[in-house]
Formats: C-alpha cells, sequence, structure tokens
C-alpha cells in the first residue's frame, strides 16, 4: 500500500476519459472528465492526462502514491504495456510507465483492462470483498468480465483472462462482434439484445407498440429504449428480456459450476432493465439442479459509473 | 510437505478402489486394486481400505505422511466431509478423517473431488508444472474438470469448483445426466458421444459398415468402438469425433477466454481417440479470432489411470 493511500484512477472511454482521486476509505476526492481523443496517440493522452492531474492535485493540496490506467484491451501485467487494443490504434507497446512517470514523477503504476478495473471497484466498494471468489459481468453494447481467486484479480497467464463474453453459450449461433460464434456477448451484449428485439419485432410488431412508439425507427432502438417500453408494460420488450435472460442464465451458471464463487455482480447500462432482467434470470437459475454452489453465489445487479476509476486506483495501490 | 515425503492416495471408483504409495519425485512405490463395494458403507470401507494400507507399508517398511481420498462428488475443504455423492448413498458427512485416523494413526488428510486430484497430479508429472495457471478435463462418461490457479488447486467457496462438464455450450441442447440442457457432458461425455453416434448411424447406416462389424447392436455401442472403427478408415465414426470435437472446442475456447491458461490437458479413455479428435479440435480452435491466448494454452491429450490416485497422495503432503 502507498503510504499516505491516495491513488489516481483513469478511466479510458471511447469518447470521455473519466479521471478521479481516491483517498482514504475509497472515497472520492475529486473527479474530473476529459475527451479521450484517442487519434491523437497516447503521447497527446499522456500529457493532457498528467497536466489534469497535477492541477487535481494542487486544488486538493495532495500527492498522490498510486496510479492506475484501465483501458479496453488486453494488457501484459509484467511489463504495464498494452498488448492489443482494437478501439486504440497506435496504443499498444507505448510506454504508459515511462511517459506518465516523466510527466508526473514516478508513482505505484499499473495498467488494466477496463472490465478488470471495474470488477475490482466493484469487488472491493459493492461486495465488500465478503468472501475471496467473486466475478463481475459488465453488460455494455460489448460484454466483459473480471475474476477475483482468492481474494485477487485473476489476471491469467498472459493479462487476458476474464472475458466472460466470449464464453460460446450456443454452438454455431449467432456472429459475435469478434468473429466467432455463440459467444455471450451476442446475446446478452446491447448490439445482441438489440438483435433480437428487432428479429422479434418484425415477427409480431403488435406487441411492441409501446416499444416502436417510444423509437419508431428499429434501426436506431438501444437498449434503454427496451428498459423503458418493459416499465411500461411493453409485452415484446419483456420477452426481449427473457430471452436475454436466457442466455445470461446460460452464461452464469457456467460460470458458477466452474467457479463457485461468493458472488456475482451484473454491471453497466443494460442493468437499467432491472426486474424485467433480473425475475426470469433468478427464474432460469432457480431451476438448476445442483443446488449448493447456487447457494452461495449471490447474484446481484449494481451500477455505478466510477467503478472503473475506483478499481484502477484501488489496483495500483495494490502493486 | 511431509516430513518423509512419502504419501498414500486412494481414488475411490465406481467398481474398484486404487490404493498408490508415492515416494520422493513422485515415484509409486507400491500399487493396489481392491472392489469399492459403497454400498456396505463408509465404516467398512475404511476398514478394508487401512488394512490394505497397513499391509503395503509394512512390506515397503515405510510410514506414510499423508493421506488422500479423492472421490466423484462434492467435498467441503474445511471439514473433509462429502457434500454430495450421487454413486455413493450414505457417505456424505461421515468423518473419514477420524476414521482412518483411529485405524491407521494420524495423516495429512484430505479428501478431494476424483476430476480435481486426477487434474492436480497431471499439473505435477505430466505439465511438470510450466506455468500458474493450468485446466484439465477428465473425459469419461461425463465430463469433469480441475483448475489450478496461482500454481494453487483452485476449489471455490464451497469446494464444487471445476465442474467443467457442465457448462452451458448450446442453451436448450441436449439433456444431460445432472438434469440439465445443453451442458458440454450432453455432447463430449461417453453418453452424449454414443447419443451423436446412434442418430449419426441411424440417419445414414452405410457410413458406418466397419462401425456396425464392431459392434453390431447399437444399443451396446461405446466410445471405444469408435475410437477402433476411426482408426479403420470408418467414416461415420470419424464424422462422430469431428462433431464431439466441435463441442469440446466451443467448451475450451471458453476456458481460453475466461482463464488463459499456460496449458490445458484432456485426460481419461476418450483419448483413445486420438488424432481422430485431436485433429479437428486443433483445427476448430486454430480458427479462433482472438490469437493470443490461444497461442499459450498448450492444449495435450494424455492418459495415465494413476493420476486420480498421484494428485491425492500429492495434495495430502500439500496440507
Amino acid at each position: 500500500m502507498g503510504k499516505n493511500n491516495i491513488s489516481i484512477g483513469v478511466d479510458v472511454g471511447g469518447t470521455y476519459t473519466k479521471i478521479a482521486i481516491l483517498g482514504k476509505n475509497q472515497k472520492i476526492l475529486a473527479k474530473k472528465q476529459v475527451p479521450t481523443q484517442s487519434s491523437l496517440g497516447p503521447r497527446d493522452f499522456v500529457s493532457r492526462i498528467s497536466s489534469a492531474v497535477i492541477e487535481m492535485e494542487k486544488l486538493l493540496k495532495a500527492h498522490a502514491d498510486g496510479f492506475g490506467l484501465a483501458l479496453a484491451g488486453a494488457v501484459d501485467p509484467a511489463s504495464g504495456k498494452i498488448l492489443f487494443a482494437p478501439n486504440l490504434k497506435g496504443w499498444p507497446n507505448f510506454d504508459f510507465k515511462k511517459a506518465f512517470s516523466k510527466k508526473m514523477g514516478a508513482r505505484k503504476f499499473v495498467v488494466e483492462n477496463d472490465a478488470n478495473a471495474a470488477v475490482w471497484g466493484c469487488y472491493v466498494l459493492d461486495f465488500k470483498k465478503k468472501g475471496e471468489n467473486f466475478l463481475g459481468l459488465t453488460l455494455g453494447t460489448g460484454v466483459g468480465g473480471g475474476i477475483v481467486c482468492y481474494g485477487k484479480l485473476y489476471r491469467g497467464s498472459a493479462g487476458s483472462a476474464g472475458e466472460i463474453g466470449h464464453m460460446r453459450v450456443a454452438v454455431g449461433g449467432e456472429l459475435c462482434h469478434c468473429g466467432s460464434r455463440g459467444c455471450l456477448e451476442a446475446y446478452a451484449g446491447g448490439y445482441g439484445i438489440i438483435k433480437t428485439a428487432r428479429r422479434m419485432l418484425s415477427e409480431s410488431p403488435d406487441k411492441g407498440r409501446i416499444l416502436s412508439s417510444l423509437c419508431a425507427d428499429p434501426n436506431a432502438l438501444e437498449p434503454r429504449h427496451l428498459s423503458e417500453a418493459a416499465q411500461m408494460g411493453d409485452v415484446l420488450s419483456q420477452e426481449v428480456w427473457a430471452v436475454t435472460a436466457r442466455y445470461l442464465a446460460a452464461g452464469i451458471a457456467s460460470l458458477v459450476m466452474i467457479f463457485n464463487p461468493d458472488g456475482i455482480s451484473l454491471l453497466g447500462g443494460v442493468s437499467a432493465a432491472g426486474r424485467h432482467l433480473m425475475d426470469p434470470l433468478k427464474k432460469e437459475l432457480s431451476q438448476e439442479p445442483f443446488k449448493l454452489p447456487f447457494l452461495r453465489a449471490k447474484i446481484r445487479m449494481t451500477e455505478n459509473s466510477d467503478f472503473g476509476c475506483i478499481g484502477a486506483a484501488l489496483l495500483a495501490l495494490e502493486g
């Protein structure tokens, strides 16, 4: 742990990057959002983030010991370099540790996959470390994940562990953005859910009248429309969430059988669906023949868009 | 570790129980097989195994420090009691540690799931601990599994982790012996493979002429017939292995994406299929879009029916 337990967490999103300074008891002391502008390259990014951090520290009259950077991609835990990041062209192999050190002085430094960071944040803040083994699924456009084993973030042998969204729930099934077929993400990721909705809408448009009144163009549909319409009693939207729950239940059942965890949390925007997703999900899981591991694994939905920053900041101090 | 590094491993099978005494460098010093007769109850079993062990130790003029018992079921790592064992009626909640101690004196004692024990034996002996993260699948009538994380056997929060055979590869698919649908075991377990073979035989009996000459009655088919026939050029049998490989590849792809392990071994009788299973399996996996974790995870087939005993004996010394 750092001398003063103050740490910076930076969560790189497609459009915006969030910066948070975390103090004692995981309290956020300051928060800022800046445009990511990844196309300007990693050197420019480091420069802008460093300036923002130094300014935030000045205002707080504090100096953070840790610095955690979270982004969408595969990271090498040993070097801290990005190995693979489809949305951050030119960023892989850049030495962030060195570049940030030059701008802000040496800190405890870590680069982490953004889903891993968010799940670690959720494990510490929301689950409060009630158990050593914990899983988190980030449900957004894609489906990400993070694994905590023996109380530690599990990164795997080359730093790419936790890609729960790419577990196969349907051999030869729907095409996933990764290029493979039948991945959980192809059904429970935002684009998979919308695909299901469009198919069901074209089959029985009458059932989705409320949905169509919220969003007339099926090509403009988003998961939030389905959450809202379900809440308003739209039968089709409720059925879309039930279908989504069926695939999600298959994925979660697999994870419970494999990991026998203490808890599983669902994070991310899809949680706006609330009980329309959770009720059918819990019903599916209650029918599992092996009772023991399912009783153990508490499944909950949670939403805190700061988990990524918080987790990155905490992981930096874990060293 | 034990004072003398000598340890006993007992692997309880449906019909026979294997006993092995393991010495330095994981060398088997003595081996014995006795009928399991589980219906006589755990007390009778403990009595017979203890007598056999004491006799083996006398012949060896050695005293083992460790004693590991491996069986099919869910085990509570803390108490060493069986929680759930469908094939061992009356065995759950029996205090094996106490009963064995009474008969043979106190030893470092462990009760472990048999697939976990076999995978641990394989990790130490065959994989030679080349990496911290390792998975094993036991392919028999059912499909079991074991997980090594950070160089330790991962048991989960209630001792039931590693049930890889019950991960879902096909939502709403074939009925599994567990009562659920679409589990990997329902396709890659012995009974699942036979189901595939029977269906394909009824569809195109001509393709399976060699197979039918080896086993005329489809109800008497066993995976070994399919291995032998495939070897002899039977087209249908080769196709059955290819279909099996497709489901197995989906399960393995999920595991690689989740765990990013250093290696995955396939253990058990199905390995007799050899290249007829491995070639299509490797071909499927070579098409995975994420190259990194798949390059890392060496996938191999191995067969050593003593891995269960060896793993149990080694785990006892691990304490």
